[in-house]
């Protein structure tokens, strides 16, 4: 939670002038996100949300980003459409940086999700992989599995700090990612920050989802893969198998998986969890102690990893045959 | 901005059980307030607050102030009205902590208020204080000027440490106060921290108040002196004499002052700003280094505090007459 940006109420109508959405009612600065500032912006027209990018969004990338959403909404899926201004750009200033205002998406995330979220959760990621095909745009997944490596060559202090040891582990478990990492899987649009708090419910049903800034041209399995490490592990650590079940049979309902990527999923889990855990332990020795936001644990990730590493299986007992 | 306590979508369903306000569709924490954590509710019949009162709230003053606001509402005050659960309870519990639902009030806050902002916050000032009219609950100004000695007696040594011989100058004001401070005018609820991030505008017109949980019975002049102090300097610290006299304009628009209540009005600003004045320096203080909250400047209120002892017949240029 944070807001890094501070919007006057003269700033926000100068901003506005340049829309068709009508005179501010309220505006609210939300405690979501920690990579930018959000407001909740009601006008006499319509809700939305301004987004304010902070230092660490590369402003080359937006376009991307943004024209995926546009396209998503086009298509169906429920996300937050950006909103042009009338001069049809999306990506506006405010204060020198880079700032969108997109459609106010409703719903709740759910803290601890059940099998049935999972079910649909699933199914909102496999809708999201098909309303994505055709989409034009591209952009490598800058934290895939070929970057893993080289970011812990310079974490290998940070790992040995977290846990003595941990640094042979991690390196012994990029060597096996690396000799067993799929190729060739279906690719395409993936989320690759699928997490609970990224997806919306109502009534219990899939809403939408939201933070498409880490969206990237990827294996699609992957992004179950992700999804089934942030979705169905309980608080003590144990793997749900039910909830992975669940999300799995769910994701399917829309998109079959393919034989290939059913049996790829042990690996790709495997990956997805050494992803969040490497840029968790690099934010986590990045953090100033005292800072406005407080970093994920790493630890929560690195027990993850010691699940796919030991029983590699696990996440095969998904599979609803 | 701040929250402080996590609310889970668990905990939202359980509390909402208990009113009929249907279900929830959105649930934001929102970055405002520094005492209490606030959330922006939306639910199938209408959009809400949640408000959770931290520890800085004392349990026992709650149903003052929120059956005040109610009080108000009822009134036609433009103020967030309590809802109650089915048993009519308004203060409920989340966390172990007080809680409560309130509307969701519409309006924007201005940073930077201009007379005509000024004008209307005047208005808006005075029909809170005829709307508070008959309103049976009373609580006494806690940092009304009996206050303020016995307080600043702990602070001494912190506003030698802001400004070396300040605590020379504070007591000399304090005594000045103490002797010049007017008795029997006319009284009855106030706000007691009517400043801009407290009083919503639509289009440029007054659109109600929030943050009613300093309110208490005193002078209602008072109210005006707060709000001179809050409103009506510039960011060089000069005094707004054209907002000045637009805000008292607009306040008499619906309650006339007395000869006796504008006599008054500069020894109630320079103690409205030696109120503001001693709380932040103690907050000041008191704020860990790194914490979450930044404290205000006390330095702020010691140089509104400059100006009134230095011309205390400027707030009086106030006066359109």
């Amino acid at each position: 939670m944070a807001v890094y940006t501070d919007i006057t109420d003269e700033e926000l109508a100068l901003l506005l002038a340049d829309y068709d959405l009508g005179t501010p009612v309220a505006f609210k600065g939300i405690a979501e996100g920690v990579e930018n500032s959000n407001f909740l912006l009601e006008t006499t027209v319509g809700r939305y949300f301004l987004t304010v990018y902070e230092k660490r969004m590369r402003e080359e990338e937006l376009p991307f980003f943004l024209d995926l959403m546009r396209w998503l909404a086009r298509h169906d899926y429920p996300c937050a459409a950006p909103m042009a201004d009338r001069a049809g750009q999306t990506i506006k200033r405010v204060r020198g940086k880079p700032a969108a205002i997109v459609e106010f998406l409703p719903g709740l995330s759910v803290r601890r999700p059940t099998a049935a979220h999972c079910r649909e959760a699933g199914e909102g990621l496999a809708r999201l992989h098909l309303a994505a095909q055709g989409f034009p745009g591209t952009r490598a997944n800058d934290l895939g599995q070929e970057a893993w490596a080289p970011l812990f060559a310079t974490l290998r202090g940070a790992a040995e700090d977290l846990k003595p040891g941990l640094a042979a582990t991690i390196g012994a478990d990029l060597d096996r990612l690396a000799k067993a990492w799929p190729v060739g899987l279906p690719a395409g649009i993936v989320h690759a920050d699928y997490f609970p708090d990224n997806v919306f419910f109502n009534a219990g049903k899939f809403a939408g989802a939201i933070d498409f800034y880490f969206a990237c041209v990827d294996a699609l399995a992957y992004d179950i893969a992700v999804a089934l490490n942030a979705w169905c592990f309980e608080a003590d650590g144990s793997f749900n198998i039910t909830s992975a079940r669940a999300l799995v049979a769910g994701y399917e309902r829309h998109r079959p998986l393919s034989d290939a990527e059913r049996a790829a999923l042990p690996v790709l889990a495997h990956g997805a969890a050494m992803r969040f855990f490497l840029t968790r332990l690099e934010a986590w020795g990045a953090t100033p102690a005292g800072a406005l936001v407080r970093p994920k644990d790493p630890l929560e990730y690195e027990r993850k990893l010691a699940v796919h590493r030991e029983a590699p299986d696990l996440v095969l007992f998904g599979d609803p045959a």
